[in-house]
Order: C-alpha cells, then structure tokens, then sequence
C-alpha cells in the first residue's frame, strides 16, 4: 500500500531506534531524565521561547496551552477550520471549559480585522477573550502557509488588547521549510506554541510546547493532571531529539513530492487540485462524479490509502514512507481510472 | 426617559403585583407550592409537552436544557448570532463542558442543510452532535420570525439523526402573536422549549421550560445546582401566571409600535433599517455618519434610550412601558436631529 | 400538620407580601432595581463588608463564592458533614471543577489544627487549598453555633497561607441571636460570606452574599451564567428586605421551642435528644427500636412532619408557622407513642 | 545514591530497549500498532476482561475511567488516602466534574458496611454514586494488599446497587505477586482496572486500562482528549510487553527487600516499622526526635533517598535497582547515625 492518508503514518528512522535503545533515561515527574531536559533545551532554544515540554501528542499540547491560558466561560478565538476545534474532541470545552468562537478564513488565514472585531467588550452578557489562537501550516485549508505578516498584524492587536496567543504548530516545521523563515520568527509572533515531532519529522511520539517559564511551569501541572507526566520518557524523547534536530530539511522532498502529485493530476479532467504549498495536497473530485467515499474506495484496490476532507474532497499527505516513485504511480492509477 | 433598550425593562402591572399579594405558596424544594403547579401546568399545556418547569431567568433555562441534554465533549448546532452563543458568558462551554458549533443563518434561519452537514460522523477524533438549539424570534436578528416550515424541516432531519432539539423561545410569544401560529405548534418542533415571561409579557422575573416528563425531571435536578431550586416560589409565579394568560395577546400592540417607529424613521436620510417582523427595530446609523455610540449618545440626551447591537447599528425594543406616542416622540426627535 | 421538616417552610408575612405589592423596580441586569439595590446596601452594612450580591438561593450564593475563588483543580476544605458537600448536588466539581477536601469535625466544628495540616504543600501532584469553607450554624450536627474563636482560628491561619475563607451563613442569624455576638464579628472571620434570607427569617425567596467590592463583580458574572441575573427582582427584594431588618429578633423564639421540644422529649424513654443550640432538635431513635423512617412515618399519622437525618436520627427544625402551643402537641403525641 | 524514593525510578532493562529497538510500529490512532494491539490483548487476557487501553500513566487511566463511568455531578465513593484523591491534582474534579467522597478505612482498607453507607438515595439534594475505586495495593498505607474477600464484598454491594467499581492497580502486580492470587482473580472483583506497568516492572512508560468492549471504546475517545492517542506507539508499548510478561516475577525480590529492610530497622529505638506487606516501608521517625524533612535530609547526605509521607513518616519502595547489598548499606548507616 501506498499510504498518503498523513504524515502521522511515518515510522521511526533506525536513527531514531538506536537513540531510543542508548537514551539515557531518569524520572521525568522528578525532573531528572536528561534525555527529555536535552530535547526542551533544544526545542526552546530552536523556537525562541524560555522553556519547552515534552507532550505525547499534538492534542495534548494544544489542550495544555487551552488549559493555563484560560479561565471556565472564557472565549477563544480560532480559525472556523482549526484542528483545535475541528479535531480535537470538543476538548477546550470539555477540559476547560472555554467556548471556541470561529472566523472564517480564506484559504485558513484569518484577516486580522475579523479577530479584532470578534473581541469582546466588557459586558455581563459576554465570555472575555483570553485566547487567539493560530495554525500553521493549516491543516484543514491543504497544508497553507499562514505569511508572517499576518501572524504579526494579529500578534501586534493581540498584545494592544492584553490577549495571549496560541499557534497550533502540528506542521510548523513544514511552514519553515517551506519559505525559510526560521522556526524562531514564527514563534516571535506569539506567546506559546506547540510543534509536533511525529509528523513529517518522523518521531514515534511526541510534541513540544514552549513558551514562558510561568507559563511551562503552569502546563507542568496541567500535564500532569492529564496523565502526561511520565516516567523513563527519555527512551521517547531520544528519537524526538533526532526528529527535530536530523529530520527537518528533509520536509523539502515531501512537499517536492506533493507537487509532483498535484501536477501529475492537473491535467485529469474532473479533478480540481488546490494550490499546494507542503505536504498536503486536496483534490475535489465531485467533477468526476465521484464522492469521497467512492473515490477512496476504489484508490484502496489500486493500493493507494488517502482520507476523505468533505464529502467530495480527498487529501493526500507526502511524508518519509512515500517516494517519488510512488507519487508517480499514484498518479499513473489515478490517470488511468478517469483519464480514458 | 423614553426606554426602547429592551422588554425586559417592561414593569409589573398592577394585577401581577396583586397576584403575587396574594399568592398561595408553599416550600417547592418539596414540590409544595401550588402556584408554580399552576403555572407550570398551564405552560406545559399551552407548549404541548408533558411538562414544564419554572426557572429565574431565560438563561437559566437554556442552560439547564443544555447540562440536562449533553455530556461533556460534545457539540451543540446554533445559529451564529443565538443569544445562547453570544450572549450567556459562554456558559454552554463553562457549566456543560459542550463545545458550540455555529452555522451561519440568514437573518438569524439557519438553512436545514447547513445544519445537516455540521452533524458530525463518528469519528474518534470528532465530538458527538447532541443538540441543536434554535431561537424564535431571533434576537440579533432583529425579532425575525423563524418560520415554522424551517422549524419543522430540521426537527425532521434532527429526529432522523436522534439528535434532540432545544427552541430558545426567549420571545416565542412575540412570533406566535405576529404569526397567528399557536406556540403548541411551534413547540410541537422542538423537544424542549424555553419560553420567557418577563420580556414583553411583563413577568417581573421568570422563565419556563417545557419538555418530556424525564426532561423536566432530570432538568430539576439542574436547577438545584445552579441555585434555582427555591422556596415559596408563588409569590414569583403569580405575577408569571398573569403574564402567561393575560398578557400574550397584548404584544400585538408592541409589534404595532415597532411598525410604527420603523415607518417614521424610513424617510430619514442616512438611516437603513431592517424589515420589522415583532416588537424590535434594527437601525443602521452608518449613513449618518455615526456610530452606534455616538447615535445613542445623542438620543439619550434627547430622553430616549436603545442599544448598540454592533458598531453602527442599534436596537429599539418596543414594550409595555412605551405607547404611541412616545413612539411618535421618538421618531420626531430623530427626525429633527438628522432630517433637517 | 403541624411542619417541623425545615425553616425553609415558613410562608412570608403580610408585611413581607405588602412590600412585594408595593416594591419599586427595575431592571436588575442593568443595576437599576433600587429595591434590590436598598437590600444589597443594607446586608453588606451588616455583614460589615464592602459589597452585597442578592441571590435565588444559599446553594447558589454558595457556588458562586466557589466559582469566584477557586479554579478547576483546586481543592475546599470543608467540614465532613458541611451543607456544600453533602446536600448541593456535588455542585462545586460539577461546575467550578473542585475537589472538595472534608475535615471530621466535633458537632460541625473542625479543629483548626487539621485544618492547617489539610492544607496541600506546593508539588506537581498536589491540587492547591484555593478555599476554606465554615458552616454557621452547622446544620448537619444539629444547629451547632460554632464557636467565634474557632473561627478567628481558622482565618488567621488561611490569612497566613493566603487562602480566603467563606461562610456558608444559611443560619447565620440563628447564630447571632444564639449568642448575642454580631453578624459583623462573624462575617469579619471570612472573606465573604452567604445568609440566607428565607429560611427562619421567612423572606419567600432569597440569600445574600456579601465580600470585597472586586469579589462581587466577579461573582455578578457568575450569577448570570447560572442564570440568577434576574430583572424585576425588587418584587422579590422587597420581602427579603422585610426579612433582613424585621425578622431577625424573631428567631429567639424559634430557638426557645427547640429547647421547649427538647425538654419535653427528654424523658421518653429510649430518645436520645442532641444538645440544642438553636432552632434544631436531633433525635435519636433508635433507642425505640424505631428507624428514622418508621418514626416518621408514625409522627406523620399524628400530623407532625420532620425528616430523616441519617438511618435513626430524626431532625425537627422550629419554624415562624409552628407556636409553643403546636410544640406541646408534638411532645404530647410523641410520649402518647412511646412513653406508655 | 541508593534511591528508594519510588520504584518509578526503574530504569528501563535492556531487553526492554531491545524490543523497543526492534518494535513493529504502525500508527495506533488509525488502529494499526501490532505491538501495542499484542500489549493490549495480553493484557486483557491476564486481567481478564474483553479489553484493554495502553495508557501513558496510572493518572491517565485512572482519569480516564472515571471520564467514563461519570458524568458531571456524580459522586465517587474512595479511601480517604486513595491515590486518586490525594495525588492525582484533584482531576477527577478538575476534568470530569465529579465529586470524590472519602471513607476512612484501616490500613487503607475500607469497611464494605462504610461504602454501603455512603452510597447516596434518590434525593434532589444529592449528587448520584456512581463509581466505587479501590486502591490494590495501597501505597498510603504503605503498600498495603487490600484482601479479596473485602474486595468481593465490596463488589458484592456495588452490583446489588448497580454501581460499577474501579480498581487502581498502580501494583496490583505486587499485590499478586505478594499473595499468590491471579490477577484474574483480582480484576474479577471489578468493572474496570488500571494497572501500571512503569512501577516496579521496570516499563519506561505506561499504563493499561482493561474492562468490557464498550468501556474501553468509550475510554479510546476520552484518551484522545487527554492527548493519550498515540502515532508509532509500539516503541513504547514493546518495552511494556517485556514488563508485562517477564518482570512480574521479580518483584518477589523487591519484597524480600522491603522486609530485608524492615527488619533490619526494627531494633533503631525511635523508628517505628509499619508492618511490610509489598515493597513498600514506611517509618515513623518522630520517636528519634526527628521530623521527615530533617531524617530525610541526613539520609541524602549518607547517599540514601526516600520520600516524607507525612510530617514525621518517610517511605522508602524497593525497586530493581537496588539490591541487598545496598539495602544493608542503607540499614548499616541508619543504625550507625541513630543507634550509638
């Protein structure tokens, strides 16, 4: 099989094995396995902020951040196609307590003016606003880049308004890649961040949250109470440390390959294929007369795995497991179901 | 002061104040009083469900519909602009840990297919859809009557799904009135209503909700929690009672003056305002080169009161307090402010 | 039937429905009730705090005092047998996400000492004491006043560890008059503090809750989420401020018929009669060979109410409707029962 | 250093990093890790019941059980020193809005006839009893084995109430290993158990969470909420396969150790031993004039460490790293500060 359903699919280098088989490990819940202070450091240090932590999932730091930034009946500001509201269970809610106030945006990018005028003011009546959070790459709107700019313009209303931002940066790294902009001036742009190492990075497990000391320290608790304080975590750190030191640029042939993709299918009429800026590439495929669903099925006989974004859309994600002869015949399938 | 910022400003009549003189009470934690029976049983009647209970406030009884509906992670359908959203301090996501799921209406009607494809599959990482809220009239809107069809159109989709349906009938009084429709058949789409009998009705504090008699049950049990199970309660539910068989048909006059104020101001150069339906007034003041602020600051000294209902529109609420010519006052003012 | 089951049974007086009649009013959600205004003013100058809040019910004046001091994941300590552990629906992990902590007092009343070695030391696994919570007079052990110095006690140790205290003061006035000590010098032992007023005091509906100017705008937000943001509430203001300035004295005699009971009680054989303190008699009877169930249901036959407080304990609760003639006739039935 | 602090501070084997460098992964959010689906399914088999969760911690499965057993306004019947009340960052409260209530038991073990008690009526006051946890073997009480028969009358009670009943086995391993009773034949006595594999078996990280199907689907969305939803987990779960079914034997080791341990001790005038039932032993340094911050302190500098379980009690849990060598050292330098 051929599985481009996502890059949480990529299976840990031999790399990342023999650094999990040699991790020096100690009590994480003490503070005392090296493995995982060396990987915070690094992380922290590559992200630009005080302190870094270890999560299990993207999820879980995402929550974290939801969980110490926020108060029961706060509100949060988000993108109407966030993974923070699409895909995570309706946890802000059920852990926190905040309800999660949506704009839409074009193509995943909100336009700063909608957050601000989404604030809102002191009333009775009203949640207060003590969060805005972003996702970048934006997963849902096809593995967009969210430009700097407008990570700045909402950052600069944010600070005049007293309001904390979060990013969502599950696919940061991809974002980095992909335009050069370091990691660091990403994250300048907000208070905290969370960054996945299991995705195109390849770790079996494993993301990071950083930001402040106050803050760290406070998502410390958080984590725990979540059940993520764990014990001997340098033996899943140890590869995460390869990730995210070893892994990154390598994020460039994934999006080499989604373009590959993209432009071997161009020519198939009845698909329309959105604008691919990494790892993601979404077809819509109802001009083929095609659901998701049938789409999907009949790419499974072929060999192929990719999942349904919509009832008519399909999103397939490059990642380390998939080369480009593979892409190649992902497209010759393709192609030679409805081209002919 | 001529006060237009809501019905809720409407006082007590004299046969309410009466009534509650003269109420029959008894300790209703112990289900004693036979009053709030009364009240209760003629609401639950005139609603068409098998029962109903008394509550202190329309956001109190939305919001034990919601705690008694949902668990914790799940999702709740609403219009954009519901009050439940936008104007219960995000209660929803505070108390019941459900995280809101809005679907952009048009003039406040939600389109049955949008409400639809929001329905969420089942997935592990998606929350379960466990309600979908209406509001008639809608608020925000403009006191838009929702029309009954739309109502009937996604109860039938709701049931299809199992997913329950809660109407916020805050003024559902207002839209049986306008429309001729028996609140029995508005109710009749729903599961649970909320029906508020101290906005246009004039109650001085009081709401009711209707639903099945295990609804009202665990509801009940809500209630304490939220501090809403009180004692010799008659003496609240008299003055309910008057508004609830004495005072619906009485909001005619109210939407007459809503006309009224809507025809006067409609010569006036600048001002933009929304088709009026029941008793509220949607002004666009941008024309003027106003804003909501400025608008209501000028009125205000002038002895009129409304409210902001964004940055350039503003909210006149015709009610009990106000008669017609106060109305023509109103428009005479404006007129002679902005006309000239 | 002569109705020993509760204060909270008492009916409100022809005074207290006059000033319903007559109260003036307004909308409460936007502050301009003056009736609810005047009650408000007059508590706080007797709880000697700098603010008052008007609630629906001690339950709710006490959740919302959790609510605004704590955050999810702190922990209360509390009494074993306290009001807002036992009889409160679990309301304060239910909606502010808080551990309840109890300590076994004697009659309701803790040592102070195991109150300080409750409170949690700053570690990763540990909930933080956000909240300490006294009852008086304590209910659950039988009307017990606890002792002034008791409190002093516990408050100057929370003082020092930052923690603030709150007084769950549903029978506060039963306490003062007990002693002759002032509300003030009680609720000066606190932060805040919650007294209702319709229990003995007889108002139909309604507590208060007093505390910092800072805690009572914060807790006006939580009252609107719970739904307690009430309008015309001077309808229901009026008679508890009736209550609060009319009724207090009062309450002496209620507290002579509970000794009149005891006493007379006293020498049925096989009765074991608590200490009486204030306007409540604890009976054990299991002595007759009787479950609370099975005396009750006896008592009932002769026309006297009470309520089980445990499998052989019986609690009868002296009220404004029961006079010292009723009082003879309990004792008289009950020694006609079992004395003979 | 001799580190007796927790036997969390097990290292991990190298066969446990073999199999963790040799572990088929695949991406267990889609369902597709053969290594922990093999983890899981032992797991459940040993436990006996139909299924089984891999869990990063004991908090996270115990926090996870009672976000399925619960909902909101629940009340949670446990040891007054349970893990789950004590250490656990008052989660139960914090995430699924229940209430703990304690019972008292001896030696950790509770009073069948106390839980029955607790168990609450049907009342609008109360909150519903709706999951019992026991705690096998309780580490508060030092390691104690809660016998079978208290655990079966508790069952008993609980089936007869229709209440389901939890097991934290944080070491139940230890407990079966010290009695020689299955773990069969302990998870019997249970709906659903916890059981961690990080402690004393030397997993870097995890727990398992066991029950019926429908718990444990149910748990597998709660676990993606906490962020427990894992990619390439069978780097994780390998290491805990080769805990599960290798180690458990050799905790019979640790405690002869703990005895080794105790008796050593025992002749120390002013050390009172708690009788050693597991790996645990706790000492009780007040007779030495010492606090456990002060003997603690000492031991540190003599190379020892050990953790305060009180204000003058120490505990000290055997662990795979520490043999008896060492065990005599550490009873070698106590004696020699405390004896002479």
């Amino acid at each position: 099989m051929i599985d481009l359903r996502s890059d949480t699919v990529t299976k840990p280098t031999m790399a990342m094995r023999q650094a999990a088989f040699e991790a020096e490990v100690g009590d994480d819940v003490y503070e005392e396995d090296p493995t995982v202070k060396k990987l915070e450091d690094k992380a922290a240090e590559m992200l630009g902020k005080e302190a870094a932590l270890f999560v299990t999932s993207g999820t879980q730091g995402n929550q974290i951040a939801v969980l110490t930034h926020c108060n029961p009946g706060d509100e949060v500001l988000l993108e109407a196609n966030a993974h923070l509201f699409l895909y995570e269970g309706a946890s802000m809610s059920a852990l926190a307590g905040v309800q999660p106030r949506t704009i839409q945006g074009r193509r995943g990018v909100m336009d700063p003016e909608h957050v601000k005028a989404a604030i809102r003011p002191d009333d009775i009546h009203f949640p207060e606003t003590s969060l805005i959070c972003l996702e970048n790459t934006h997963n849902k709107a096809g593995g967009v880049v969210v430009p700097l700019e407008n990570m700045q313009a909402i950052y600069e209303l944010a600070r005049e308004e007293g309001i904390p931002v979060h990013l969502d940066g599950a696919r940061l790294f991809n974002a980095s890649v992909a335009t050069g902009i370091s990691l660091h001036r990403y994250a300048d742009q907000t208070d905290t961040v969370q960054a996945c190492l299991s995705k195109g990075l390849g770790a079996p497990v494993g993301s990071i949250i950083a930001g402040s000391y106050d803050f760290i320290q406070k998502a410390r608790k958080w984590r725990k109470r979540l059940g993520g304080g764990l014990r001997q975590v340098g033996m899943v750190a140890a590869p995460a440390y390869v990730a995210l030191t070893e892994m990154v640029d390598r994020l460039a042939e994934n999006h080499a390959h989604a373009r590959q993709l993209a432009n071997g299918l161009q020519h198939v009429e009845g698909l329309t294929i959105e604008k691919v800026e990494t790892n993601i590439v979404l077809v819509h495929v109802n001009g083929l007369g095609e659901t998701a669903e049938s789409f999907l099925h009949k790419l499974k006989e072929d060999g192929i795995l990719a999942v349904p974004f919509g009832p008519t859309t399909v999103r397939f994600v490059t990642n380390y497991g998939v080369g480009g002869r593979e892409i190649d015949q992902v497209i010759d399938r393709i192609i030679s179901s409805y081209l002919y």
